[in-house]
Parts: structure tokens; C-alpha cells; sequence
């Protein structure tokens, strides 16, 4: 059942207290779903709900829940049942649990965990934010490679209920140093007298460590079309696995803050609606601030043709259209180039050919607009009845700036990411608002010189 | 492995004709590690290496290679290789390679496939481009619900080798209806007596359609975290099965294509360096124009104050400092709703909501804009050393103006993806570009208006 449980016939039964009705209806919900429910009711209804369901769901159901859900749960589930939750929920959900809540809470919270549980949190809380440690469960299986699948399988049969997942499991040496992988797959085909050691193969093993970006371990994934990859110490000792469920949910982070830093914003890092507004406003004036200073210097760049203004006025009323055009074709030329470059699309080395295309293109791009930028001017000039030759040349004016301001905008906005990346820096940070202000100041500068030339005895 | 493969070494070894020492490198190798090497060779050497790889790694890497070099080999290879390959590649793969051939070479190829893989090929050839029918793969095992779990092992090692995953197999009845599903885990850790209908649960199962939009499956296999879903036909007959791998590109490609239009760009659909530059002129063009005959607006405003701009040039001056205000807060405010609406933290009914948020942004950062602008202004006076009552007016009037610009940037971003959203729309049409050019009309408005107030009598 895909989409939002419906409410009315629930919130009905709840009003009543039918909970023997309820309970029968959970039992053919998904956990997803439980969560999505019950993070829907007001927060007295939530405990109430949440006990009706039997104890594993209850586990799952609490790693679905929203931040907020769950810190309410905490308060409200008697100390028993957090008890349970926080011993039984996946170690990588708990760390993220444990990671937003205030110092004192998690002390407390961490009193409630068995020794194993406590020392597994502390270790995973010891991670640094965003690395691969904090996504990481150290629930995996590990078998010996001199065993046959038929023990591997018994071995399963006993030890594999707590495992995150099941679709691979890992062998290891007698001293824990992983040797191989053991896909289902493998176990499910091989015939139940073959060895491990005939199976696995230790070159082909790609391996992840607890101390590198999470984004690694998405480009793995990606790369690897595998459904969980072990995580290693620096000398080899397998210490957890990361599952594939987990990188949907990076690559939505990561394009989040790619999409944030693109529209000129510092990554939010939280839900937008969770952000206080004090917060919002910081995540937004730096850049905001940076830029505005920045586009200061249009206002010294008009300063200084304030002659040639001052005598044809005529020239501002198209100086918002010129520039304005220059930026959209940076932000254009900005979009592609970071995306390519992100996808692997492109490298630096291809500058030159990503130059002469963007050369082609922005020469077609600032003609077109150029063509309508000249019949806009003529056109207006005669609908106004005035039509002179110092018009007509006010359009070739117009027409000319267009093409070499969209031409400028496009080379910055392709070339920008590029130098970025070149000085090691996120190509990324070269937003569509930066490269706009950019080409606003060069673009004036382009505007009044073509208008210099052409007008100069004419208007000027 | 992760990474690029030593090339220098490799390159050595083919100049030398070394196969034998190249085929007991490769044997360490991951397929997607060979496909990136051989996608890197020039175009007559890579068959001569892919002819090195074993059979079963040969079709995986080929699966793995980009559509060049896969086009490249199946013109190089003999026909004898490329029937394997065909028949033997999974069966979402050959569909991507096909729809990109053109036809009468697709016509070709498909004459090579056996008959029931013409049958397939065929079958998935018909589903739209971005619908599930595309990633689906026939190749899925089903059992009976009233075997036991001895019977399951027992058929999956039997027919299980060509199955797309065994990480989860499909319950059928009789008749191929969907009953239930059975995931390896519960295989792997149930006892071999337990029957297949003690174990699945026919209510909870998640189930898409071929027709339906990938981004469903995307949004289904993120809810879900599964790593299989089955692909069920209206009367709920299962015809397929899609795998979690695919879902890590189908995210890409929807990223690259919401990044695209945000930054006011047709999706490209195809990587930026495999477009012809009249394709690229083309994708960029459409919206360019737009945005520039929206622009079109800043002149007509501007001739509508020619006489206050003729009486003080130096109103002309901040012009473009004060629009690019407005397009730049406005651009914020759009990227974060775009964003946070389509990662569902927000829906249209947050409006009210929302716009509280947005007025109090806009209003700090305007103010904090503002402040800067009369401090720049009035700095700016004083060091040219003519510092008078006029100046001073000056600078609040771009103070205020700033602060109405910056707050209606705000919350035109903000509030037309919901407006859009609310109408049926792409939210992310929006784009940044497009809120700059529908701010930088009314900026002109608010910054003559302010300036009409202040400054009649004294400059006006």
C-alpha cells in the first residue's frame, strides 16, 4: 500500500477507542507506514497507537519515525519499553537518533543499553558526521573459509536474526581480518558440501572504512550495483557492513545541498521547516551579503560612464535587459558544466573543447537575443513615431552588447567551475547568483564601450 | 578496487602483445572496473581485449561499458560473440543498449536472439522511455505457497542461476497471481520444513506497474527499503522484477534533470558532451528568449521614469545593484522550496506558514542589505567630499528600496512554486532565472517609487 494511510476511518476508531480494531488493521500496515501514521497524530495520540503494536514492528515502526515523533515517544513510553526499542533498533538508525538529541538525554538514554549495545553506541557516536562509521551496523555475520555451505547455513539458522542484512555475509580469518564475501546468491546455488574458500574470491573484494565521506560509499555503490559493502580498519579487520537502503538516502542528501549551494545558499541541513528563522536567515545573508558587495561594483562601473548617461539617458533604460540576459546565460552554462562535472561527464582536461562549444553557443545564443533585442529598440522607436538613424544605431547597440555579453556570460559560467575544480575547490560554490553578479559588472562595461563606438557624435 | 586502473602498465602490455599476462590482471578485476578500461582504449583496441575476458565476465562487462563502446563491439565482434552476448546480457540492459540503436540495426540484432528472448527484448521494447517496463527484468523466480522451504532451495539451485536477483523470490498461485513474496533473509533462517504460506504475509506486499513512471519505483524502493520490487500487470499477474541498483541511476538522472531546469535549461537527457551544438543552442534557446522578452519589461519601465532619470542620472547608477538584489534573495527562496516540497517536508497547505517565514527573512535580509547600501552611499559621498542632505536622502531611498526589493524577491520565490505546484506545475519551472527576471521589473517599480517620495523637490 503506497501513499497516505487513510486518515478519517482511523481517526474514528481512535475517537472511540476501538483498539482491538485498529490493532487488526496495523497488522496488515507496513512499518513505513505505522510511522507515517502515527508522526500524522498529535503528539498525546502517538504513545497510545504506537503500544498497540506487537514488539518487532514497534522497533522498526520507531526507525521510520520523524526526529520529533520519536523524541516524544522517548518521554512518553515508559522506561521498559524505551528500554527495548533503543536495545533492539539497528545500530545506524539508533546513532542517527542519538546524534540529534541534547548531551544529557543521550547520557541518560545510553544507561538504558545493555554493555554490548552501550559500547556499540559509543563507538559509532565517535564517528564524525556524514563519514561511513555512522552509517555503519556491526550486526554482521562473518563465517570461516575452510567451512562447507551446509555449516554456513545451520550457522545462519542460529546466528542470523540479528543480522542487518542477510543478502551477504563475510568471511573473515581467525584473527578477523575479512577474506571474501558470501553473496545469498552464492549460498542459495552452491551445492551444501562446497567449501567457502571455493567460492569467494579476496582480489575482487571492494571495501569501505569507517572514517571516509558517505559520499564514497554512495560512488561504490553506484559503481558496484552491490546491496551492502563491509567496512574495514586500516589493517584489514572487518568492523561492519553499510547496506544499500541507507545510500538512497545520502543521494538525496547530497543532492540537497548541491541544489542549496546552486541557488547560492549554505547547505540547510535540516528541513527547511525545522530551521528556526534566525538560523534561516544566516544560511542566507552570507551569501547574499558576499554577492551584494560584490554587484557594488556596477554601481562604480555606471559611476564612471556618468558623462556618456548623463547625455543619452536612453542608454539605462536597456542596461537591467543587457545584463540580465549575460546572467541567464551564465546560470545556464553554470548548470551544465557543474553538473557534467559531477557526473563524471567531463574532467578539467576537457576545457578546451567545452570552450570552443560554449563559444559556438553563446555566438548563436547572443545572436538570437541580439536580433530581438535590435527589432525591440527599432520597432518601439517607430510605434513611437520617431524612428531616426540614431535609433537604428541605438538597436545595433543593443544587438551587438547582447551578443557579447551573452558570449562573456557563457564563458564565465562554463570556465568558473572549471578553475574551481583545477584550485581544488567545490565547483559547486560557483553558483548561478555568483556568476550572474559577475557578468552584471563586465556587462556594463561591454554595454558602454559598444555605445561609446557606435554613438559617439550621434548621442554621445 | 575503486578508482581508475593503472593505465601505464596496462598500455604497456597490450603494446607488447602480452595477452596472457593481460588475462591474469583481468582475472583480479570487477567487471565495471574492465568496462571503464576498455570504454578508455581507442576504438580498435578494445575488442581485442574484450576478447580476453572469460565468457559469463564478458557479457557483465559489456553491461557495464558505455553506449559507444558498446556500439563499437558489436560491430567488431563476430556475430557468433555478439548472439552470446545478447542472449545472455540481463534483459533491462539490452533494452537501454536497444532503444538507443537505431532501428533497422536494432532489427538486425534482434534476428540473433533466441526465440524466447526475442519474445522479451520485444515485450520490454514497447513500454515508454522513464516508465518501470524499462528496468524491469523477466527473469525472477516464483514458487508455490504450498511448498516447504526444502522444495524452494531444491528449485533454486536448479533454476535459479539466470534469476536478475535471489535476493527476493515471487509466491505465485496457479494462475501467475502475485500471492506473496519471499526474501532470502526469511530462506536463509527459516527451518527447511516450514511451508512458504506460513511465511508470507499477502497484505503487505509492494507492488508497481510496468507503465508506471520510474520515479515511482524510485519513490517506493526509498519508502520501502527494499532491494526488489515485483512489477505486477492490472489484474495483478507478476510480469517482472525491478532491482534496487537501478534505482541509484534512475535518482541521478532525475536530479540532473530537476538541477537543469532549475538552472532554466531544458533537461539535456543525454550527456553534455554527446549533443551536437545545435542541440545544445536549441535546449538553451527556448528559455532564454522567454526570459529576455519577460525582461523586455525593464525598459518600459524605465522609459516610464525617463524624467526623473533624466533630472538625477545618479538614480540610474544603483539600479543594477538594487534588481540583483531582489533576483538573488529570490533565487534563495526558490531553491529552498523547490527543493523542500519535493523532498515532501512541505506541501502547498504550509503556505501560510511559509510566507510568515519568508516575510520575516526577507525583511532581516533586506534590512541587512539596506544598511549596507545607505553606509555604501553615504561612505561613497564622503570621500568624494561632497557629503550634503541629498546624498544622505539618496542612500535611504536605496535603503528602502532594498528592503521592499529584497522582502518581494523573498517571497516571489517562495510562493510561486507553491502557486505552481497548486495549478498541476513542475514546481522547479520556477527557476531561479525566472524569478530573477519577474523581481528585476518590479524592483525598478519599488526603487522609482521610493525615489518619487524621497526625493521630489530635492533631486526630482
Amino acid at each position: 500500500m503506497i501513499g497516505t494511510p487513510i486518515l478519517p476511518e482511523i481517526r474514528e476508531l481512535i475517537e472511540r477507542r476501538n483498539f482491538s480494531a485498529l490493532q487488526r488493521i496495523f497488522n496488515d500496515w507496513m512499518p513505513v507506514d505505522l510511522a507515517e501514521l502515527i508522526s500524522d497524530l498529535p503528539e498525546n495520540e502517538q504513545a497510545i497507537l504506537f503500544r498497540l503494536l506487537p514488539k518487532d514492528v514497534a522497533t522498526e515502526t520507531f526507525e521510520y519515525l520523524d526526529f520529533d515523533s520519536q523524541q516524544n515517544l522517548l518521554t512518553a513510553l515508559t522506561q521498559k519499553d524505551v528500554t527495548h526499542i533503543l536495545n533492539s533498533m539497528s545500530a545506524d538508525d539508533r546513532t542517527a537518533l542519538l546524534e540529534e538529541l541534547p548531551g544529557t538525554v543521550v547520557q541518560e538514554l545510553l544507561k538504558l543499553l545493555s554493555f554490548k549495545e552501550f559500547k556499540i553506541a559509543k563507538t559509532l557516536l565517535a564517528y564524525t558526521e556524514a563519514s561511513v562509521g555512522r552509517l555503519m551496523s556491526p550486526d554482521y555475520l562473518s563465517v570461516k573459509k575452510d567451512w562447507d555451505i551446509n555449516q554456513v547455513l545451520e550457522y545462519i539458522r542460529v546466528y542470523g536474526h540479528e543480522s542487518e542484512t542477510l543478502n551477504v555475509i563475510y568471511v573473515v580469518d581467525d584473527h578477523g581480518k575479512l577474506k571474501g564475501e558470501l553473496l545469498a546468491r552464492e549460498l542459495l546455488l552452491s551445492t551444501p558440501e562446497k567449501k567457502v574458500e571455493e567460492i569467494i574470491s579476496e582480489e575482487k573484494i571492494i571495501t569501505l572504512t569507517a572514517t571516509q565521506d558517505q559520499s564514497d560509499a554512495l560512488e561504490a555503490f553506484k559503481r558496484y550495483d552491490t546491496v551492502a559493502l563491509p567496512v574495514v580498519d586500516s589493517n584489514g579487520y572487518l568492523i561492519g557492513v553499510v547496506t544499500v537502503d541507507d545510500m538512497l538516502d545520502v543521494a538525496e542528501e547530497e543532492e540537497t545541498e548541491d541544489i542549496q549551494k546552486f541557488g547560492g545558499i549554505e547547505a540547510l541541513e535540516e528541513p527547511y521547516m525545522d530551521l528556526t528563522i534566525p538560523e534561516l536567515i544566516k544560511k542566507r545573508a552570507v551569501w547574499l551579503v558576499v554577492l551584494f558587495v560584490g554587484e557594488m561594483l556596477t554601481a562604480s562601473a555606471m559611476a564612471f560612464f556618468e558623462d556618456e548617461l548623463a547625455k543619452a539617458i536612453v542608454l539605462a533604460t536597456f542596461i537591467p535587459l543587457i545584463i540580465s540576459s549575460g546572467g541567464n546565460s551564465g546560470s545556464q552554462a553554470a548548470t551544465l558544466i557543474i553538473r557534467a562535472l559531477s557526473l563524471g561527464e567531463i574532467t578539467v582536461r576537457d576545457w578546451w573543447a567545452i570552450m570552443r562549444r560554449e563559444i559556438l553557443s553563446g555566438l548563436a545564443l547572443g545572436g538570437i537575443l541580439g536580433f530581438i533585442g535590435v527589432f525591440r529598440v527599432i520597432f518601439w522607436a517607430m510605434a513611437l513615431g520617431h524612428l531616426t538613424m540614431t535609433w537604428v544605431l541605438m538597436g545595433i547597440t543593443v544587438g551587438i552588447s547582447l551578443v557579447g555579453i551573452v558570449l562573456f556570460g557563457t564563458l564565465c559560467g562554463s570556465m568558473l567551475p572549471l578553475l574551481l575544480k583545477r584550485w581544488g575547490l567545490d565547483p559547486a560554490t560557483s553558483s548561478a547568483p555568483f556568476v550572474a553578479t559577475l557578468v552584471d559588472v563586465t556587462g556594463i562595461v561591454i554595454y558602454f564601450s559598444v555605445a561609446s563606438l557606435l554613438l559617439r557624435g550621434i548621442l554621445l
